[in-house]
């Protein structure tokens, strides 16, 4: 295995090399041999702050945590309603039930009598058994084709244009579907995709694992976290003088972790630039239901509308290439652990759409009873029809609420000293600004931390409150954040943060 | 962006050109930018024929197949039992129900009178809902403690040797797992995977989309499609001698596509070879119920039973490390929709697992309903309690129905003029080897396919039954084989089958 040069043996390959050292190791697999690009790969959300806040739970549990100063752990972390006690849309689960158990449906009776179960509940469970025969049996890669029929008609009622079933993927989550995306785009080591800055960091840490290139460009927080065609204009040209080929543009509308909802000008002027540039639009919508201002625009409406104006006179809008993707997790169903979402799939060129259904179909399907659920959160119970009055209060109320904490958060936020925050517009978190004082900051040093993560760790041991540092998302350099959900039920909890940011102001003026 | 040497204009880098190039094109991504390792990668399982059955099927669904030469669709491409009307086991799809719709249990007497809900099923839903709090709500990304704890539970039992609820990771379905452990094995462009030949095409199309190597090595077909550790041995060294830098090798047992199941003299002597290589050893074992002939053996167990014998006086086995994965997919469960699954990760080093647990976090968590049938699959009822009786029945006589069919097949096959099939020994799928005439290959050679392509596609639209050509799997070069499950219903159609070849014979003599 080695090689002699002129002066002496030559050193071996880096790989061979690390064969040699491992003879000498008791594991074949250690951290330096694992695939670097997951190694790089960052997931703040499920990070160090969310390990900790679960061992105080669990400290709690077990009934030892007394010297705490807290007595419960919220996890304001990650948007999971239902671990927050958000109670699910109960026409949802009441068909889930059926499609889980079809035998229930030859007791129609015990069912509506007994049970509650509405004439409407029990036909959508046959309409849904009728796509997939079984929720236990694999489904067409790319979805069911009766579910993809009825986002294909949601998408036309909300846009008032037509959307085709055969481009329309259904997924584990928009997260698989983000993947699904990002991995056929990502060609070479230096493809670039366009990300937000503050962003969820899926992206972020997908581009890291398919070894592309993160092309970030800024929101304008002072805006409302809008997205600035300037300041992404700029992002591209600078990416392509370092030789970087960008082909492809994210936004998340509403913003996450902002809380922004993007307005008209903002998503036409995306566009515009996409078509310019042939860049694909990614439009992350998970969030288009939690809208507090003015009503969610699509990114295909605004194509669509673009397509249809003088503006695309020459053509330069026709061949946009467009995935816009939603969820069953968020919104008022807030049906997290049953994977489901879609994306939709416009104007790509039918090769390419080839290789995302071969991409799809090596992990067989998405999870058939999350397929089922995206069918019902796009085709909920209507005006008129038995369960609903039911659906809509259960809907209006978690609506409120979120809105209620949104608003409580909000006012909390502006009266803390040094804490900016946009008014909340939509998705389910705030992502304040805080001034720290320079103290802090060499508090933070001190503890090999960045000051926000400091900050997130100090609230959390203070309060038992866990969120996310604005370094999990990126944000403007020498600038500090925190996303935090408003799903926890109350707000007395927003009383928690005040205190603990005063006496951590105080401490370190 | 044009660069000049001294004899004028240099070439550009060549994704630059591309970029140069798409600017003449209408779109931004055609199929020669799409990410190379996605268009290198195959999987045949969901491909062409299988896409041509769909045809078939639409079009008799549609009443317009009245000259086609049959009169219903068989997918034996893919083992999808659900699909084939196999009915699920009663007791898990009772508990799924209450799992979807916990408002249920307030209602335990109508559930117990009028729809025959067992104390156990009621039982075992609480211990659900107290481990996932709710089937909407993420889980940890390692999936929910108490299922974990449960899944450590059943391997004790399986194998008198206990496990660590902390090295049990639940995925959706072992695909998923496979996806997750292959990334992280998978460092660079010379990594390389031993896999076997036949093998189930997620590994090969893995490795394709990781851009890694694929290290073939050849199973005994005479020996049942047994495991040679010799020809491990040549393929291990003839790939180190091309500079590959070989990790980890994958056993498929019982076997896909060839229905074998390993003795155990050839699970230690791949344990053995993999101690002394420093191989990770991947397990698929999502078969482990689907044995006919003698009983199933874990590479767990067959690990620590060498772990405690004589051969490890120098302590060589202490650190092998063995990922087995499972699956709901499989057994007599067969709940492919639900994408549940778990690996159980034995002496990895920890700061590899952490690898492990940041990659799965990217994707949040397993499907959690999912997850639920991991605990029911792994723990389901037992003498004495009230749902047993059933249980078993629908147990025993999806196993029994299997067993005839396999048997079916099997002597079909073997009557059949050119045809040799191993003794169906377990797992979903019989893979007979055809030897095929001169002028059949000639004829798949001017069709422009493969010989095993040809005729399975001549079987397909002869008889309506999708098959997959042994090309999908791998096969020696020179052998024709083709890969068909034994889950349709009936054994009507494996006279399809006989009728069909003698005619295909026949014509190519």
């Amino acid at each position: 295995m080695s090689a002699h040069g002129p002066w002496g043996p030559l050193p071996l390959p880096a790989f061979l090399q690390r064969r040699a050292f491992s003879k000498t190791r008791t594991k074949g697999l250690q951290l330096d041999d694992v695939n670097p690009h997951v190694r790089n790969a960052q997931y703040a959300v499920r990070g160090e702050l969310a390990i900790k806040s679960e061992q105080y739970r669990a400290q709690l549990h077990r009934g030892e945590g007394k010297q705490l100063p807290f007595d419960s752990v919220i996890s304001a972390n990650i948007g999971n309603p239902q671990q927050l006690d958000q109670q699910p849309i109960t026409f949802f689960r009441q068909v889930a039930s059926l499609l889980e158990n079809p035998l229930l449906l030859e007791k129609e009776d015990v069912l509506k009598n007994s049970l509650g179960y509405k004439p409407d509940v029990i036909q959508r469970a046959r309409k849904l058994l009728d796509d997939v025969k079984s929720v236990g049996a694999y489904s067409q890669s790319q979805g069911a084709p009766g579910i993809r029929q009825s986002v294909a008609e949601f998408i036309e009622r909300r846009d008032g244009y037509t959307a085709d079933p055969a481009n329309i993927y259904l997924c584990a989550g928009a997260s698989s579907g983000v993947n699904a995306l990002m991995t056929v785009i990502c060609a070479t080591p230096q493809t670039g995709i366009l990300v937000p800055i503050p962003q969820y960091p899926l992206y972020t840490a997908t581009l890291s694992l398919l070894n592309a290139q993160l092309v970030p460009y800024y929101l304008d927080e002072s805006r409302n976290w809008g997205t600035s065609v300037e300041s992404i204009k700029t992002a591209l040209q600078e990416a392509k003088g370092r030789g970087v080929d960008v082909r492809a543009v994210v936004v998340i509308n509403p913003g996450n972790p902002t809380g922004g909802s993007l307005i008209a000008e903002d998503i036409t002027a995306v566009l515009e630039m996409a078509a310019q540039e042939k860049l694909v639009v990614l439009a992350d919508e998970v969030y288009q239901t939690n809208v507090f201002e003015g009503k969610f625009l699509s990114f295909k409406k605004c194509l669509r509308d673009l397509q249809k104006s003088k503006k695309n006179s020459d053509g330069r809008f026709d061949n946009v290439e467009l995935a816009s993707l939603h969820s069953i997790s968020k919104g008022m169903i807030g049906e997290c652990g049953h994977r489901g979402g879609y994306y939709e799939m416009v104007g790509f060129d039918p090769e390419v759409v080839a290789q995302i259904y071969k991409f799809v179909s090596i992990m067989l399907c998405a999870p058939v009873i999350g397929q089922c659920f995206v069918e019902m959160m796009v085709n909920p119970p209507r005006e008129g029809e038995p369960s609903y009055q039911l659906y809509k209060k259960e809907y209006d109320t978690i609506y409120q609420n979120l809105h209620d904490r949104a608003r409580a958060l909000y006012a909390a936020f502006r009266d803390m000293e040094g804490v900016e925050c946009q008014n909340p517009q939509g998705a389910m978190y705030l992502f304040p600004k805080v001034r720290l004082p320079r103290k802090a900051i060499d508090a933070a040093k001190k503890a090999g931390k960045s000051p926000d993560d400091f900050y997130c760790l100090e609230m959390l041991d203070a309060t038992g409150i866990c969120t996310v540092p604005g370094s999990g998302f990126g944000q403007e350099e020498g600038t500090f954040h925190f996303r935090t959900t408003f799903l926890a039920p109350g707000v007395d909890w927003v009383d928690r943060i005040a205190e603990f940011h005063k006496k951590f102001m105080d401490q370190h003026r």
